[in-house]
């Protein structure tokens, strides 16, 4: 991968460490933990799409990312009561860590010379799939079990960023900052505006 | 692997798509969710099993399992009404797809110059793996907490076709048929009975 | 890895595998439940490892490991009103089977040219990874979300194995049994005397 998606890779890290962090803030738990929490949230998405993919994990690869991840964590402990209050500005950067991680992977799966359905799975996973493991180690509901517009704006951008690059409308650099710009502007909207999925695309209770 | 095995893999993916979400239609989660937990339920357990192997993971060495378990999960959205009235179907289609799960995935091990130790347990993960994700992302108490016979006629199906094989006294293809066959009679029964396991094979809060 | 490294390994599985077995004596789970947790207790860290490091996962090389985690989560099933008294003394033997898991995963780390962070980071996901996953599979509260004085003595022992070996002090085998001997104890004393984490260094409602 090139420079410039490397180093959207690790503000991407760095972004979730920090938001996973802040996730279990309110709850009753330890500084090792809080470095657990910070480092899966961050690394393990990426994990999963390495180790699914058979190339090298990027963290084992790059330790730089390791220490990152760690270091992240251990700050926003320290800060942590600066930081919360601007809990709402950590929507935002999640939707931007989202981004990057979502369409690096997408760079990632299609220089392997897979599918576009494989980086869109990978996408998925690499930039939801961190939150999922944090989630499930501290006991919340995952983020499957939310109503709130996560997803579709990560389909879409990566959608966007895949047409444009395998039409050769854009160069892989411009197509992924244009999954990014996608991404992080639609799930600032969602957040902003509180959206929700429509019914008629949510299972309910009454089904 | 040959023509027989793969054709059952896609049908035991389709499968597994299906029932995993029918098992969340009572739970509130948006049309991506409903997606999602179809995809791991379906390829849950076999990306598990050939990580653990180190052998390409089968939907991304064949992107149309991909494909079907996606494929799968939307119909089944859009007609989760009318297939909801067939549950009690599903819990027989499931025990098919868990014997086709399993049973292919003994061949694969075997295959592979492995134990027939290894076989075993790549077959459980195989035909549970899947489900047990879905479980833990959807907050259900996961299958190891129930008292159903499940894990039971695998066992037996899959004990029956390592000793039928490794005898020399059926052919690989006619071994699997025989585990499948198995399983999915055993689970049928089963389910038909309402048998569970007897309580000397139980711990309970007694103990 | 030489023999005394993997004595110890075959020591710990055992040992983690009667520990998973008693963590859920007191739930309803039948026999196979109980060697499905006891197994994966037992070998989930280590897989998790060697998944990650891209090297053969040790109980697919050596069936014998699989065995004896099957082995013993049978023994203890059988056995569990005379174990469960001793509920006290296993307490020790998980720090011991922690140890163990967490100084060979160190060597293995270190063995295939990684950094120190590395080894850092594969002993905590061998030495707890395993427990974790139980956790979650029978729905307790994961490690993370406990005050008990658990990560620290082995980032300790760790810490010293590695500096110990790096700066040339004692040798990898020597260091290792540093290593776990550091953890035991640390682990011993911090269950005897109810040793928690400072608040100073734990997140709580009030923050």
């Amino acid at each position: 991968m090139d420079d410039i998606a490397y180093i959207l890779g690790v503000i991407a890290t760095i972004t979730f460490s920090i938001t996973g962090v802040l996730a279990v803030s309110g709850k009753r738990i330890d500084i090792f933990g809080v470095v657990a929490v910070g480092f899966v949230t961050a690394v393990g998405g990426g994990t999963i799409r390495d180790v699914i993919l058979d190339v090298p994990v990027f963290w084992i690869e790059d330790a730089l990312q390791l220490l990152a991840a760690v270091a992240a964590a251990l700050l926003t402990f320290v800060l942590r009561e600066r930081i919360h209050k601007r809990y709402q500005l950590l929507l935002y950067l999640d939707g931007l860590g989202v981004g990057l991680f979502a369409s690096t992977a997408v760079v990632k799966t299609l220089g392997l010379g897979l599918e576009a359905s494989h980086a869109m799975v990978m996408g998925v996973i690499t930039g939801i799939g961190g939150g999922m493991i944090r989630d499930l180690l501290t006991g919340h509901p995952t983020l499957l079990m939310s109503r709130d517009l996560y997803a579709t704006p990560i389909l879409l951008g990566m959608g966007a960023q895949i047409v444009a690059f395998s039409s050769g409308l854009l160069s892989s650099d411009q197509a992924m900052l244009l999954g990014v710009a996608t991404i992080f502007i639609g799930r600032s909207l969602a957040v902003f505006f509180h959206w929700q999925m429509p019914s008629v695309l949510t299972f309910n209770g009454k089904d």
